[in-house]
């Protein structure tokens, strides 16, 4: 079953924590100093043709003016009716049913964006390429990024550095390649 | 109060664990191609003068032969007595107070050594040096190496490298230096 190639990028503590009890995120704020491009995040935005999001990121963003992605299709996964105010679809289902039907509408490189689309992509072995930043904080309590995960998965580090502001960043892939993933130009 | 320095060196999961449920490190067989040189841990060995460990740990290194540690002093962290077979000694009490205790006894540079006393000494800010070495696993269950940690501490991230095995080793130290920390010089 095809579908895009999937990136994630997110920044944690050394907890594996995304953020703090009730979805704190101040404590990044020190951290915060690295332009879009140092972080390679603009480079990664560059590359994607479609974000795929839950409905909690989608709301946050909303409040955003302007709307941060006026290029990119945006996907809102949920079950409920939304009013969409730049373009965005939404869609239901099991994440790898939708990244199959946004292959087959012409989707080819997907970011997910939240903690919780991209938790769900890690369960379902659908991610392609995880950008982690490591903020140098033991936070000792928040939301777990890896929080929930039961079945073990390997990965495999490509570049690693360190970010003007101090964060570890590192660029993982499935390991071995391709071991239930993404095939490039796999039929639909 | 005077004390050593800490440091602390361990390989985790990226979701943090550092042994899977029940103990098992099986999973780190594949990454053990490193040597003791390349990761550091040579390196730190020979920089300490003294171990601290808990019951657990030494009870594991007890099967060791030859003792992996003949030239060091090594505390064990216990309250039961025990036959010392290699001129072990054991402590009890608070971590701080014991490390002011060999601090007052000659000890300048301490090495934690086991999962619980490194996660007592993040617990009680008594750690100055935390090399921390990450296998490219999520390993979804297991022991946490920062379970139970109730209080956020920020850190700064020194040397980052890939090593050869894959592990993205990183060292981290208390921030801002010295706040609640050794205080090199300070009197007993």
């Amino acid at each position: 079953m095809g579908r895009p190639l999937v990136s994630a990028f997110l920044a944690l503590s050394l907890d594996g924590f995304i953020a703090g009890p009730d979805g704190d995120l101040a404590w990044l704020d020190a951290y915060a100093t690295d332009s879009i491009q140092e972080t390679g995040y603009a480079g990664l935005m560059h590359r994607i043709d479609t974000l795929v999001m839950g409905r909690n990121t989608h709301e946050k963003l909303l409040s955003f003016d302007p709307w941060p992605y006026p290029e990119r299709r945006v996907v809102v996964l949920t079950h409920r009716p939304f009013a969409a105010r730049h373009g965005e679809s939404a869609e239901a289902g099991p994440l790898g049913e939708v990244l199959h039907r946004l292959w087959q509408q012409g989707a080819r490189h997907v970011y997910l964006d939240g903690g919780d689309v991209v938790r769900q992509g890690l369960a379902d072995g659908l991610v392609d390429e995880l950008t982690l930043s490591w903020v140098p904080v033991i936070l000792g309590a928040g939301i777990s990024l890896f929080g929930g995960l039961r079945h073990p998965s390997s990965w495999q580090a490509g570049d690693v550095r360190r970010l003007p502001s101090g964060l570890i960043q590192a660029v993982y892939r499935p390991y071995p390649p391709g071991a239930g993933h993404h095939a490039p130009g796999t039929a639909t």
